[in-house]
């Protein structure tokens, strides 16, 4: 590469960062990269930290050392999310979208990969600090915000299915009962799609008694692994009984009616969530001063 | 927003564009947004296009007049595109990824989200000059590369389901012979998404005879939509009559052998048409001058 100006360090750098999150860059790699001196790339490292931060694109954390370097974690301002929230909720409150059944046609949104990218922004903010080795979700809907979320958290997706397909090699199944239908189904996940003892976050589309999420716990034991959290892009709030307790929800529907053509959406319990962890970011760095 | 020096403008305009590829921009937007001259926005712009086009992250097109502003088109550069593929053909060439029916393993590659941001970079630099309305596939493979290319060409994605599910509306549904199993099988894609007279890139993951792709095509009928263009990540060779001629492949599955557990893979044709894209730009180029 060409020895650079610092003016083209920070264009090409904050393209790097951006496109490796969560990875850990050692200041030598653009040292040699630039054929810059390492006390000048901290210098732009410096200018990156602060337009990040200063811009809501994310954290730029430091590690000392010789094996030490840099570490971009995209995080969200919680304005921009309660504003992108909002217009989430008030996109999808069109009777048009009334499926039978008080189902929701969501199919644009979840089609819309700049809309989807959001999404994932908003869970990789929230689960930044926690370790995440994968991210599941179940076939076909919940895959865009998979893999969005995924993309920000630099981990693997791992597809639940509810068919069998032969060519995914050997399969783990198990048997649930859908909440809403009361029918009982099955899923698969491919033996080697994801490592014995991983933590995994679960997300999906939408939400109903949460039979599937569920289910996917119980998948989740076969592998051994363990359940850092749920996301769920949209909850239904029409439920005699949840099977699921702990989840995260960007909006929740409050009111669906095919006959009236009414539906209402309002923000799920995201927000609230972010306020908490960021509190909780805010004590550890309190206390640590 | 707090007023950016030149250093600042060029971190946050960075992230800025790759947030947003295939989008006109207008100078004035970023002028209020830094509360800067146009003339300084200009001369910042000159600097990242220089950056973009040097390091391969892309084009930076400028749309001069009153309406005008400015466009990321993402791209790769032949060398960086060849060194993926022969990486990609060499991680696929394991025989522990051999499965039954002669079929390959790929989910751990479909479930990187990194790679498959990879692969969304070639085929969206293939068809940067071409007018995509949408990129359509089948669930569920295919759906991870599809995400990726239409996040970089700013374009929906279209999900054909195999299966009926009854919670998105009205469907449009076609029967087609799968290629290799000469079964009769059904897909179905949801009415509403996707305009009638769209022009549509098609994306698989996996293709033998082309059964499936010539049923997208086929269905595609139906929207009286336009085929822009297929791409499968890896094709294989072992076909008695192909059902698809024109498609660009990343890999060629070239030998798969259940009984001795051999396997090989070879480039697909992905390099043959950007160097052919490539030089009819540079023809067009060297026309206008």
């Amino acid at each position: 590469m060409k020895k650079l100006k610092r003016s083209g360090r920070l264009v090409d750098m904050t393209h790097y960062l951006i496109q490796h999150p969560h990875q850990l860059i050692s200041l030598r790699y653009f040292s040699e990269r630039y054929q810059s001196a390492k006390s000048s790339i901290s210098e732009d490292l410096t200018i990156v930290k602060e337009i990040f931060e200063q811009e809501g694109i994310g954290s730029l954390y430091t590690v000392p050392g010789a094996s030490g370097g840099v570490k971009y974690i995209p995080t969200v301002v919680e304005k921009e999310a309660e504003a992108f929230i909002q217009e989430f909720c008030q996109e999808l409150s069109d009777p048009e979208r009334i499926l039978p059944g008080g189902y929701l046609y969501m199919m644009d949104v979840l089609g819309a990969p700049q809309k989807m990218n959001e999404v994932g922004r908003l869970y990789a903010s929230l689960f930044a600090n926690e370790q995440v080795d994968a991210v599941m979700t179940v076939a076909t809907k919940g895959i865009p915000m998979a893999y969005a979320v995924a993309s920000f958290l630099d981990v693997p997706v791992s597809i639940v299915r509810r068919d069998h397909r032969v060519t995914e090699g050997s399969m783990v199944s198990i048997n649930y009962v859908s909440g809403s239908s009361k029918r009982i189904q099955t899923m698969s996940l491919a033996r080697r799609s994801l490592p014995e003892g991983a933590n995994v976050l679960i997300l999906d589309d939408f939400m109903k008694a949460g039979g599937t999420v569920r289910g996917m716990v119980d998948l989740l034991k076969e592998f051994r692994a363990n359940v850092v959290g749920t996301g769920v892009l949209v909850e239904s709030e029409d439920v005699e009984e949840r099977l699921v307790e702990d989840y995260i929800s960007i909006a929740r529907l409050t009111e669906v009616s095919e006959r009236e053509r009414s539906i209402a959406l309002e923000p799920g319990n995201y927000l609230t969530k972010l306020k908490e962890v960021k509190a909780h970011a805010h004590d550890l760095h309190e206390g640590s001063t």
